[in-house]
């Protein structure tokens, strides 16, 4: 639960209200090619702007559709303040409502998963059914009108699988077109056809965007990330050219361009697609391959999961990265899917929510182990919240300045700073 | 200890300062019927608020005479940032006075409870007597005037056994009222010749009004209570009338009627008074029947100790109830007195004391013991917290918006709000 | 860490910034002979305040020389949001930098302390050499320049091995004089060829003027410290003159004066210099002899560790102390010394840090054995710590007033809020 304190206007627009012009003052003088001001990583107003512009304004990705398999299946994800109940309703669709009775506030749902019929409050029992009409409430006379007092409902998308929601009245519409784009590249990974065999909750001791920023570049992995370099190509992750790495780099990129021109032609889209910084819902995918034995991010570089996602006929498909602004990424893999959920919990707090698929006829003990599954994003998230733990310790320091980004390997972090000033600024213009 | 930040200005008056225009337009537009909005269960500022202008001016239930039984013996009680001192003195009047040396603050007594001669400061031994009189105060030189810095008392009265405090320098004159109309009803029950029996903190992760909203109504009680609505006759709790009720209540009403008709012969006053919104020491009391052997608030409904209090010729005395604004409520019965106080320590942040007190001469293990007797209201407390501590969180969701009161059941919920409301724009007239 | 917000404005003058007004009045209306008025000690705005313009601006004792005898070797001392490392580098000079990475801000060295040849910034390692040059940076292309990237230096002076720290860009030049005044008093004791015994952090749940008070008076010491007092002459408090401490008195004034003559004939410096309320890098310091074994601050008053320091041939040379403002004390005995540094973490949490250094060539379980040395300061650090936590509580209340000092026994007390009242003053004066 966020630690910050509520002001008194309930508008949520508000919460950045009597700092608004100092707001606008570091949004335009933010330079580019440099980190942020420290106040971003530090002010709670600045978080209250973040959870109410950015958190309450654009598509966020909160869950997988695995996690709610059955009808009557739910579970409650907070996102600041606000608990949402998602839930898969009688019709088999994946439906969101805020997690809050009509009648005095009483949370409905506790547990963060379950299975239900009818949604009851504990407190006087007040009972909704699956697509939030409120169908029994005692006492109430008879002039009460059941009709106005269902759930208020949260917009939600299921894209192949990935549950993203928006919790604005008017989400932005370019989510369709990120849709469009991106189906053909995740649909034969058949995420919906999957179950959730792991899912871990970190928690960062340090400002959400360290961690986006962190997730943006891998100037940080050869130095902290023993585990993931096992199986990722160093010289993708964007080195200054020179005479010591030209041979590397040329070797790499013909391994990408064969790699391609195989899945390609297997019906796996893999080109680029990049719109970080030029969509409202930017996006970033790429399949990129894996080293070594090629099939998936574990120790060995081999499948962590016998039982392949789809039926694949193949292990070798290397990876499908998807990177969402402002909080999630993707990797889908022959064998399994890794998706990792951003919830910002407090100025210097944050959730990373990571969750692993598997095919869901695969046998625990048999075709996979969790730990097998789980150790290299176990140990990788692990030493990516110490790296920006310490990020957020040096940044509140007075000598903390901005300094700047390197024009090879952190190209990516700028169009996340890009794109969230972008958006703040946007956000901002909207308030009084 | 409450957790928000002390403002620059010392005045407390002054606590709700800046936001003062917010909160009298929130106070302007309640609307009646329906449940606050949720500032009001969240602001730090409204805390403020309610700290100064609600606990800090109107007379609260912090104790019972039986903690301090003889001359010397005292107890502590904290109120936000103020620990007050109450101590027996040597005349056998129970006195209060703020906990705090004259000299550089020190608080006086640390322990909740204990017995002294004088109070005798730890810091540099300045010595008080009973009555707050500065006694001795070493090297402090010849012009130093001790009768100026005695310590500065709270006002108290002791109603029946019941210690009442007011912060304020005028408390209101009302109690007095109050005092002459309750006397009669609690007097019989002779609390000032009890002891304490047991006593029980519990802390609740919600807004004291939640608190005092739960305990206003039991709407909730059939759906959440299983011990306490044992010996609860469930007509008594507002139910809509309808067909299917109609029989029950006109036969619980007759209950009443013989009952009260009984009571009154033994000199018990038992109709119910009902000022909660109609004084500002506003309160509420009732005798009622209590179900099956109709003695005692326990799970056989028979008396948890065998010593009746005053030496009552009769176990089945109902429930004398006796509910106070802001903060307290109260259930005599034939063999034992349990009392609620309740302490705001947060927004988000509240202190529920339980006190069970016998017959001084009652003997545990022979004639009582504390599991029997505590366990009802342990039981229903540690309920009532996890509904209250899920409407907290609720509350909290931009979902929440303000739902309607049962007309039948949530009629002294909506006498608790319309109070506190009525009393917090008195207040609030008074700032700047 | 400091648990108070960070504001939008990263400029730390502004820290007080919209309570400045109210600050100026509170400074204004200061009484002198009364302790400061309550929000000195609670309010965020004046902690922010003691921060900006007390421990931003002033020398503040942070560390002694022993704790870096080696080259490479380091510590890091958190002042609010600020790391500071303190290293030897290869000169065998003393250097202090801002623990802070110019890339992307992390903390370089997480560790307390530790021993380094470069420091290598964890995230990307950026590496800088001991005198605080960028000597390393991957990938940050042609046209970056390492000469701009160096570490930001701080401030920091070595006064006979202790560890001066000054934030501000422009130190308080008269600790010229007071380290000119002191050298000849602490230069006999030989610190700097001393090692680290011992060193204890005490977090007390207080405000640091409260301990610095605290410190400036024994007034409390013969109520609270059983073990201090030992070797503490009872008259060196200030008692007010009387009839029945005449003889006292005038004995212990005898004790001093045959003491000094005998200790500056060997070369000791013993009379007192105060400047505590007259110089911006305002001290004290005396030499007073110890009762009965006279050696040392121990249960036993004879030595606690048998290796005198720089060889001295006397065991009894009582103990030099020397207070500095805003934040320490120092006892220098023949045996040992010990240094106590105020870090304030919160405007009710104060980090008390205490360091116990002998001669390097001690062999401890030999020599001396931490338990003997560090026992009075333990017991008597943790004696203080319970006085001023139960201040913290008192000054908290609404009863709180501020209480007359002593003109005997708190004159000391009466300098440190003078100069404290002066210097924010000063500083205040500077703001916008």
């Amino acid at each position: 639960m966020p630690t910050q304190p509520i002001t008194l206007q309930p508008n949520p627009n508000a919460a950045a209200g009597t700092s608004t012009a100092a707001l606008r003052e570091l949004l335009e003088r933010r330079r580019a090619g440099y980190s942020l001001e420290a106040p971003f990583y530090l002010s709670d107003e600045i978080f209250q702007a973040d959870m109410a512009l950015i958190f309450g304004r654009h598509w966020i990705f909160v869950a997988v559709a695995p996690q709610v398999p059955e009808a009557g299946d739910y579970i409650t994800v907070d996102v600041g303040h606000d608990s949402i109940l998602i839930v898969r309703d009688d019709d088999m669709q994946v439906q969101a409502f805020h997690n809050v009775c009509r009648h005095r506030g009483s949370r409905l749902c506790e547990a963060h998963q379950g299975s239900l019929g009818n949604i009851v409050c504990p407190y006087h029992q007040w009972t909704y059914d699956l697509t939030g009409q409120l169908i029994h409430a005692d006492h109430m006379g008879e002039s009460f009108d059941r009709r106005s007092h269902g759930l208020k409902p949260v917009h939600l998308r299921n894209l192949e699988g990935l549950l993203f929601i928006c919790l604005a009245d008017e989400p932005p519409q370019d989510f369709d077109q990120l849709a469009e784009r991106m189906r053909p590249y995740m649909a034969p990974h058949r995420l919906n056809e999957c179950k959730v065999a792991a899912q871990v909750d970190l928690i960062e001791q340090s400002n959400w965007k360290l961690t986006m920023e962190n997730n943006r570049e891998c100037y940080h992995c050869v130095g902290n990330h023993p585990e993931l370099t096992i199986s990722l190509f160093e010289h993708g992750f964007g080195y200054q050219p020179g005479p010591q790495n030209a041979e590397g780099l040329a070797r790499f990129e013909g391994i990408v361009r064969e790699s391609h021109a195989r899945w390609e032609a297997m019906g796996l889209p893999s080109a680029e697609i990049e719109t970080l910084d030029s969509m409202v819902s930017g996006f970033r995918t790429q399949r990129l391959p894996l080293d070594r034995a090629g099939q998936s991010q574990t120790m060995s570089t081999e499948v962590a999961c016998k039982k392949l996602l789809a039926d694949f006929p193949d292990k070798a498909l290397g990876g499908l990265s998807f990177w969402t602004q402002p909080n999630s990424w993707h990797h889908f893999m022959s064998d399994h899917v890794v998706s990792f959920s951003v919830i910002p919990v407090g100025p210097g707090r944050t959730l990373v929510r990571t969750t692993w698929c598997v095919h869901r006829d695969a046998v625990e003990g048999v075709d996979y182990t969790v730990e097998n599954l789980t150790r290299v994003w176990n140990a990788t998230n692990d030493q990516d919240r110490r790296l920006v733990e310490e990020s957020q310790i040096g940044v509140a320091s007075r000598a903390y300045e901005p300094g700047p980004y390197s024009p090879y390997t952190e190209g990516l972090v700028e169009k996340f700073c890009a794109w969230y000033v972008d958006r703040l600024r946007a956000g901002v213009s909207t308030l009084r």
